[in-house]
């Protein structure tokens, strides 16, 4: 497997674009190690907008631990279901409790959105691992609020709500913290970019990333 | 229900995001209709990226022939998952075979690529209805000849493929082509566009578009 590629003609179109991408964001991406390079070439992949090579931030101590808590198959909590259908590769657990009735109704008790219930429920759970917030920005702000808290126990956490509100505040909050952490700057991101960094370490993990080739 | 909002907190985001995003992209959607300008705002607020009102390109007669389709429940056949999990709200069934083991198999058999052995899968199976494909341009391409050659019956197709590598050109050969469409022109696109476009016809369909509020 290659950037989600199992046949000659599927790895063709991953190398050539491979290749696009090196010569349009080689430079902003010259500074970093192979495994954050492959990050946000991923990134770029995902969305062909080499913008975002501009606008991704990775903390120095996030690929570290978040390589040590997939090696060991700790759980991966995500916001929606989206993200967690993108992550195909892993062998550990995914999770998205958004739609779980129990959220529902604790959201609607408590006046806050589904997504910010659904980390609360996480904590309740045990949750220990790494968390992914590819949508919704409440769910990040709730997220760093029990981590800081010592209530979820977060190794690390790939903060890319997108929106025009509240999305670039809460990945400013996290990037403030000391919670090791992905984020992209400014309303852009979304859950292909979440699904690019996951996929990325799950790649550098087995040997298979980008700039081991 | 309102851009997949459900509570009060949820509600006052997605009201305020649609404020921003007829701010920033009102001029280039005025000429369309309400349910195509919805299509549009709902692909900038789940990108937060203004420029797809410049790239999003939608057929006079795709919004009739899918609201038709959608109402009659017809199936929606989706190229990956990732877009099957982001349709939340339709009351008929929406499909991808990309990870069912006898298209694997006959991928393999036929050097072609899963997403497009996928497509003729289907096609074998009798799908009637809208295809949506949010990733692979191989898959869009084999969905416009299989359509064309009478052998898959799309009512429409949301084809939103991203990527530097063939991307641009499927979506350039589904403009011209006779089968109702949505694209992006140029690489980019994705899963949260191809998502965008269906949840919008859904909110038409259920009068909760933004411009029935």
């Amino acid at each position: 497997m290659f950037m989600g590629a199992s046949t000659d003609q599927g790895m063709d179109i991953a190398t050539k674009s491979r290749d696009i991408i090196r010569s349009l964001i080689g430079d902003d991406i010259k500074d970093l190690n192979p495994a954050e390079r492959d990050i946000v070439e991923r990134i770029v992949h995902s969305t062909a907008d080499p913008e975002y090579a501009k606008l991704v931030s990775i903390s120095r101590d996030f690929v570290e631990v978040s390589l040590k808590s997939l090696k060991k198959h700790e759980d991966i909590l995500t916001d929606i279901n989206m993200v967690k259908a993108g992550i195909t590769q892993y062998d550990g657990e995914v999770y998205s409790y958004i739609k779980d009735e129990n959220v529902k109704e604790y959201a609607k008790d408590k006046g806050i959105t589904r997504a910010a219930a659904a980390m609360e429920y996480a904590a309740k759970e045990g949750f220990e691992g790494i968390i992914v917030i590819g949508n919704a920005p409440t769910s990040l702000f709730k997220s760093i609020e029990l981590v800081e808290s010592g209530k979820l126990n977060a190794r690390s956490i790939v903060g890319v709500p997108v929106g025009f509100v509240k999305a670039a505040d809460s990945k400013e909050a996290l990037s403030k913290s000391n919670i090791p952490h992905v984020i992209t700057r400014g309303p852009k991101g979304g859950t292909p970019i979440a699904v690019a960094c996951v996929n990325s370490l799950i790649s550098t993990l087995k040997n298979e990333n980008y700039y081991q080739r």
